[in-house]
């Protein structure tokens, strides 16, 4: 149930344990990670590390806003984890930073963690403390929305490209709106994320040691980078979406333009020859020899005057 | 009229009385709950705290914003309790923090008024100062906001999955500005209580002990959710317009498309049949043995030739 | 030409008088209230209280935003009274509050100044000092702008239900259009205002008494709901047209609808009569005894397959 | 090529002069108007006065913003006049406030600078100081702007009236346009100045005297005036441009609906016809006697029926 | 590999060199520029001068925002070079001073390091420092902004020239995207730029002297300019695309509308000849002598009296 991370002098064990039950905080750096989703089930650490209440709701609270939150003893930091599979998935991630100890928890494992306890394991984390610790995992969360960011770009690049052409409007406006629902996914995870970051960079936190703000700084810039291009995606789809939208409209301008030019030129000719398909018993036209070539000239007249004038009014 | 809880020794008593004649403050916290629309319903409670005649019409003040006022005996906070009806209903509370008691007044008593009065006497609430109740109060009311949140949430799901569909756009277009409205109300009450439990969580109220802090932040860190998701909720909302209108759009393009292909290659065979109808005495094709056949023939080749330009333009 | 109110020892007296000349300032108060449209107008009040040039200009340029200006001896305020006409008719009013005088200056009298004096009369006004006298008229000028967004809250209403009927589309696009204009004649007169209550609550001001400055909180408090209100109102007003936009577009799809199925299957059809209304002599079908039947049943399996397509397709 | 205007014991000299090769600072203020273009221009002015490289740059680099900068010896401002022509012009001005000069930049004398140097020699201008001048000049120049201003508020009228009216909607659009660039390029030359404004009414510059903040405050508040006013237009504007689409839209849709009335009415009788005017030889109904009067029948109740169909959707 | 400069009493020196090993930074300024990619590139320079992981980091990452960052032994700068070819390439430019060195990075060496070279070996900087040495460089990087603001200037006028003609409206709305895109990019390298800037002129930073920070401070001038055009060309793109889609849609209904009375007039017109087109034994009005020129007249009643109807209804 819980992963198990002890550091002592610079060595690193990990374990799999079941219960918490007997653990002692004798290490230079105990880091505890448990997959959690009810109050309940973090009951042990809340007891070990004598958690506040409000802590413990936030942990597990899926819809909690990334934050930092300062207590006497420990950082809550909270912080979205996002995965892309058809839709963005974000899971909640808990990071608890105490003088000796580390606490993360999740609904569900992810893989920044366990990249983190095999850096840690392989020893390319040379200061082995729990802020360092931390910011090696906030650094990779925050690393995993750029594969997003490229991915929302790839798809900006298609839609692009077809919002000119004569495809198929409809799939357009639908992957338009897909990829804003992207934007709004990583929107969402990035802008609390801003404060966060600020905050831990600012150096006034002593569990924070004053080697590791600009650190902090570097992820703080790494948001700050997200969120600038969020921006710019967000304007770049809003500018490809009213061009499809205008092309659209263009394209049915033209398709009207020549439906009523023929329309427009047969159908007075139609109702000409109507005209002289009445089966009236007078009608002293019909037995003139020269009527039928007469009526063809006249068509012919009305056809090009009409062709003529929508030349000039520019409709051609 | 009144509810009037007091609490001695930790012990809890809940009584409805019709007057405050005779009432003393001598428990350690008074409660008195009232309902009431106007200033006059509230002489007795004015009388008996001398609250400030502004207090008194910010009670009653059903426009009231959601705003916190320091006096110098007591805080004043209002706020929105909403209610999910056919549309939201907006149910004004004030709460008047004392050093040893508490009035809530409110035009209609909410069920979260109820409840913490159930939580009081069955002993859930440890600390029984009348910030701590208070808390209690503040934090079930904005809690009463997530079932709304959620319904929108529901909302947004059912458009959005019929947007982009052919079903009847005037039913979308009004379920979507219906949203709208409940977004509004929303954020018209989260907005303003933004302020109010920022200035609650900050500690520099005499009457809010430094413990209950972090349980004001709390509130606050909701509140903000709250706002987050409506910003984000509505600019989705925006997107599914944005969608629907484009997928209505297109779809009236494409109808337009086939009526103008169909009329177009039937107009000029329909004229050159009213040509062969008309009943001139003199029209040599007519008896001519093979102009039928050739007429039918140039009508192939007229419908095959405009076919052919319209697939070349990409209108098929 | 000017209205002079004197307090002395609680009495008040109210004259009209022509001209200022050995106008002694020795009451309590003396409170002088003259229409004006132009500095010469004012002179006798400028000499008589020895007013800056620019606060002169202010008084009667009716473009002055409001504000509040201090000086040496007195506090400047101007400010917008709205009168609800066939449009919103924006009055200018200044207000120079002394230690022992109140000047108030309009271009036309409003009627909030004439409550006011009968409110001093009537004793209603307990403290009569300047400030005091001053918090009344900002207070009611204030009020005066509810009326206002009562009337536009009616017009939404109104808006609202007729927006998604088949009514009239010009007239709902005027109405909103006017509801607008009213929105931002009540902003430009609220936003300004409202750093001006700030800065008159905030009590560093020594013209204005402590006791007096929650007063002002409360008209700040107002002037706050008042442009919250306007906001909503803009973004319900923008979506009312939305939606009215939306289903203007969706009725017309559905018009456009029936016209193409409609004209679709009946111009083949007209064709086909068309061809057999030809009057060559060699049509071998014509004479063929059973033709006639054919050509109706072609036709009816036209319009059937037609009709299938159609349905098919989502069209009908 | 330079204007030389001197003070000296109240009283005031304006020169034309070439050269100001030996002049003399030794009077109570030298102001020096002159027009240039390049950095050269500006040699002599440099040399004699000492200003700084990038004081150079910024007098008469035209695309300079609106802007103060404080050196040691002397205050820069630059600052946009506006000319009303058929668009709006932009002319670029500098001033330069020293203790005892006054260093007035432009690339075309304007107006302002003439009617300033007038006013001080008519001694309309009491304080004879290089602020107060500088003052006068800034006053002019933002004053100029209302003329803009007023003619934007003409056009909107016009514009609003012809909005919903049936006149050529192209020319609106034009004009719609054409009233957005004013009020942009206004809004570019006023949006710099608050800031410059606010600087210089702040009192903590040693070159403005005390006395003459309250005046810079004066036209801090007519730049912010302006400022609201051109958001004000703004809105209205693209009110205006929604109103005359959705009227275009609505026109256009009632257009629709006539066609699709009268089409859908006559292409099903026009079919009849054209079905009894075919030529088969076994037509049994055209020997009927009554068939004629039967299909006049057939028509009527076709049409009624689709007159009352589309009636009842609420297509007439 | 490496560009390097030395400048030793007042005389410049340039040099390619290939390797660092053994350089002495006993020079009074030691510059040294290199293109590179990859951090591995920057190896020699990182040991050289002991730059920290980060720096090494932001000086590859072409991701990168502007921004600056102090050290306790340098400032790192980043920038974004613009060159203007199909679409806008940004080139990513470090900078980092030191006391006595400066280290320019970049992935593509731009012309603007080459320039600033040769002006420095030519003696057009005074004070060869390295603070005023990267002064050099960072303005002309922001200068060469310029000439793409002033592309994007001319593709809006010719855009303004042709939205309201009737040119092919899908360039148009290709064009406006595109010059959209070259704003954003534009915004994407100011807008961060600015607080660059805005922090190099504050003055408290030591490496940078006092006498540059004016400066650094016209510099920033310039990014607030930028940044202001692009605001400006912003929204004068948007009325464009708006202005062009009212013409288009003014011009859509302008064809509607003939297309409307042609079709309203000959429809029933073509019925009636429809009519006696019919081939009934029994048809009485087809032997009346009158009835083909009453029938005439018929058709040019009901002509007139629709032309009259659309006339009076605004149609023409």
């Amino acid at each position: 149930m819980y992963e198990l991370v002890r550091v002592e002098n610079d060595k690193v064990k990990i374990d799999g344990i079941d219960s918490l039950g007997g653990l002692k905080l004798d290490s230079d750096v105990t880091w505890i990670h448990v997959n959690a989703r009810t109050e309940a089930e973090l009951s042990e650490i809340t007891d070990l590390f004598s958690l506040h209440k409000l802590t413990i709701e936030d942990c597990v609270d899926r819809r909690q806003r990334p934050k930092v939150e300062v207590f006497d003893e420990y950082i809550l930091i909270t912080l979205k984890q996002l995965e892309l599979k058809s839709t963005i998935v974000a899971n909640h991630l808990a990071i608890i930073i105490g003088k000796k100890y580390l606490i993360t928890v999740s609904n569900k494992m992810p893989g920044e963690i366990a990249m983190v306890m095999e850096d840690l394991k392989a020893g390319k984390i040379m200061r082995k403390q729990s802020d360092s610790i931390a910011y090696r995992i906030l650094d990779r969360v925050v690393d995993s929305y750029f594969p997003i960011l490229d991915q929302i770009e790839d798809d900006i690049e298609i839609v692009e490209k077809s919002a000119t052409k004569k495809t198929d409007g409809k799939k357009i406006a639908e992957k338009i709106f897909e990829t804003r629902r992207k934007l709004l996914a990583l929107r969402k995870a990035t802008w609390p994320a801003r404060d966060l970051f600020s905050t831990l960079s600012k150096g006034d936190l002593p569990l924070i040691s004053k080697k590791n703000q600009i650190y902090y700084r570097d992820v703080y810039d790494h948001v700050v980078l997200i969120i600038d291009l969020v921006e710019t995606y967000r304007e770049l789809v809003s500018g490809i979406l009213e061009t499809h939208l205008s092309a659209v409209s263009n394209s049915l301008n033209e398709v009207m333009k020549v439906l009523t030019v023929i329309s427009t030129i047969f159908i007075p000719l139609t109702f000409i020859t109507g005209l002289y398909g009445m089966n009236f018993e007078f009608m002293p036209e019909l037995q003139w020899e020269y009527s039928y070539g007469a009526v063809l000239l006249l068509m012919m007249i009305i056809s090009g005057g009409m062709l003529f004038f929508f030349k000039r009014r520019g409709w051609l």
